[in-house]
């Protein structure tokens, strides 16, 4: 009998008798309930980023949730956790000195947050015409009211009818199209531009110092906020802690999830700069934000965070990723010669892909994977093989990602 | 210096500099940093129903987190306490066998994939024109994309423009409006009726059992999805299990949250009957529902749901709450005498609530409330004072907390 579980992303006539139940994980390794011991090459949802099953975050969460799990932090109320948390991403992130921290549970609520705030702001400042927002092919921003309006892979927005019809899509690496689209659709009517630096489910594509520069430009020069979405690359998955500070973007907004806690509790969040912010913060104002979730700055999830922060800091894991970045590209480029193989992309931090013909080698590869001990996934259109390892993988795994890759084409 | 932390919900001008920090809770109570004790009134945003700081669904959420933090579920991986939920929260709630539990991290996320689930069931099965949703005057649905757009207070949807056009509003207790609603528009185009058996946030309004089975009977009659909203209600509020088990509504779909975990981590999902799922789960079908965040059955929030159920089942807090429903009621009932009350709610499990004359009043009574051991909250336009303390509340503990309220008044 199948369970009640109803899988996310899954195709539940195939899915519900065919689960795969993950019972146990350690480092970058994960066993499965009967006992097959898999290399996790993605860290699952590109988030477990300190490895799986560290005691120093169960007993940080424990040791929260004994004196106090979470009171709310509607209007005056706050938690010690939910501050320190707030102010220690301020301090990591490059952002200008009064920057603040809204929290949520997850990406998506990063997404829908920075959604409303852009045009919140334009409101607030005298120019409600500015709602606009332009998106890019390949981009993915979570999958809650606007998040699906704003990402583009079709099929997750077939059935749904007409989503907001004030979203637009740019390309997602010739700056010249995205100057197009706001020049055709006028600047005025333009509040913000949606930007993973490197995209994640899309297919880990990296757009290019170049374009980055350019549109970043574009949007200060037009008056439209530029949003950083970091729910993958926050955190260190760049090789820094955001790929915003090595790319120099200097964002109006930033968003954060997966890395932020390496997923051992929901959270998600929004950077916001201070002069994006300055109108809802003056003194004698009387705006409001009027927007947040039950779990916003939750105290034991923000304890979490915290503890792996200090892991992060502690084991120099972002200075690791900077240092396996060639490591991961070295390994992966010889797949680009194997047959079915349309394109490999790495190059920037512990980000890698693998194109493959079409979605049944893919298919393919995955079970191959899964029988020798490597845990792979497949994204867009179910033919690009991600690769996002835990930072603390060793050089000779990664060598066996693309080793057991290469194994399951040559079969 | 204020910290970086942008509350929800919040006018920041006035609250940044003061913020009260809320350190460490025990059962109904709670402290601030500085030392006050209060007793919480509300259960925070109506969800710490077993109260604060048990030791049990830590140890229960350290013991889950040492094992596996969590491995997602997307496609066919699952992991144990994800299976074991779901099958535990079909057993309790009042479905048919077969229904389909989809989980993520709180209740905004469990509306969005209602409204998103009811207009791609209809896409799904050849009736793409069932677009429209219908919510209620003083509805509550979260604030992520599409709850913001199916919302009543018009103060949470200001400032964005545009909202989503296929969402209309019927009366939250005259259900001819109801009806005139679905008829003038036509049945042919409505997707769901969204409905709070007892409207939460709005005011803490019960429409009455004759309004819930007329409008469940137009839903049914018009093939209309009927989504219960439990976020605030379920897992015994009032005094059932779930709301839509005592007014026997016999949802399509259910939403729940706050109740599932009392807060201790963040969750919120969507029980699903059988006639929904199947198109989904039918053998060799073809159909997917491309929806789900990072954190959909996450293991060890979800281990801190079945301790808390765990809870709740083995100290009978259910059938508490029906017990202690008259106590609520007979102790908020004489101040409706008392000037500047215009209405006093209750009868309804423990749920109450206090209309005040103005925000202003409200303010004071917050104010005496917390100068005297009471943690109170304010509702809709800030002239309610919301009353839902945790199940494990004594009837002398309710008494005092409408003793304050009348005290407040008084002076």
């Amino acid at each position: 009998m199948s369970t009640s579980f109803w899988h996310p992303q899954a195709m539940m006539s195939t899915v519900k008798n065919n689960e795969i139940v993950i019972d146990r994980g350690e480092g970058s390794y994960l066993w499965t309930e009967d006992g097959t011991k898999l290399l996790d090459a993605t860290a699952a949802l590109w988030y477990a980023n300190i490895g799986h099953g560290r005691p120093e975050i169960a007993t940080a969460v424990a040791k929260q949730m004994q004196k106090l799990e979470h009171y709310q932090t509607f209007d005056k109320y706050a938690t010690r956790p939910t501050l320190e948390l707030c102010d220690r991403i301020v301090d990591l992130a490059p952002f200008d000195d009064g920057a603040k921290v809204l929290l949520g549970s997850g990406g998506s609520d990063a997404i829908e947050t920075a959604a409303k705030l852009a045009r919140r702001y334009f409101t607030a400042t005298g120019r409600p015409d500015k709602r606009i927002i332009i998106s890019r092919q390949q981009a993915y921003h979570g999958l809650h009211g606007h998040g699906t309006s704003l990402g583009w892979l079709p099929a997750n927005r077939e059935g749904y009818g007409e989503l907001d019809p004030a979203v637009l899509r740019a390309s997602a690496t010739d700056w010249h199209d995205v100057e197009k689209t706001i020049m055709n659709t006028g600047p005025e009517l333009i509040a913000a531009f949606f930007c993973e630096p490197v995209i994640g489910t899309g297919g880990v594509i990296f757009p290019g110092a170049e374009y980055l520069a350019e549109v970043r430009e574009l949007c200060r020069k037009h008056d439209i906020l530029f949003v950083s979405d970091e729910v993958i690359t926050g955190f260190g998955r760049t090789g820094k802690w955001f790929a915003s500070e090595r790319f120099d973007l200097q964002p109006d907004m930033m968003t954060f999830a997966k890395g932020v806690t390496s997923g051992y509790l929901p959270l998600g969040g929004l950077v916001v700069a201070p002069h994006v912010a300055e109108p809802f913060f003056a003194d004698e104002g009387s705006l409001s934000f009027r927007h947040g979730v039950t779990y916003s700055g939750h105290a034991a999830v923000c304890a979490a965070a915290l503890a792996n922060i200090d892991v992060l800091e502690r084991e120099n894991l972002v200075q690791r990723v900077a240092s396996l970045e060639t490591v991961l590209a070295d390994a992966l480029a010889p797949l680009a010669e194997l047959d079915g193989v349309i394109d490999v992309r790495a190059g920037v931090g512990l980000l890698g892909a693998v194109e493959l013909r079409d979605a049944q080698l893919a298919n393919k590869v995955e079970a191959h994977g899964l029988g020798h001990g490597v845990l792979l996934r497949k994204i867009v259109g179910g033919n690009v093989i991600q690769i996002s390892p835990p930072f603390i993988i060793t050089e000779d795994e990664i060598q066996l990602i693309a080793d057991t890759i290469a194994a399951a084409l040559g079969e």
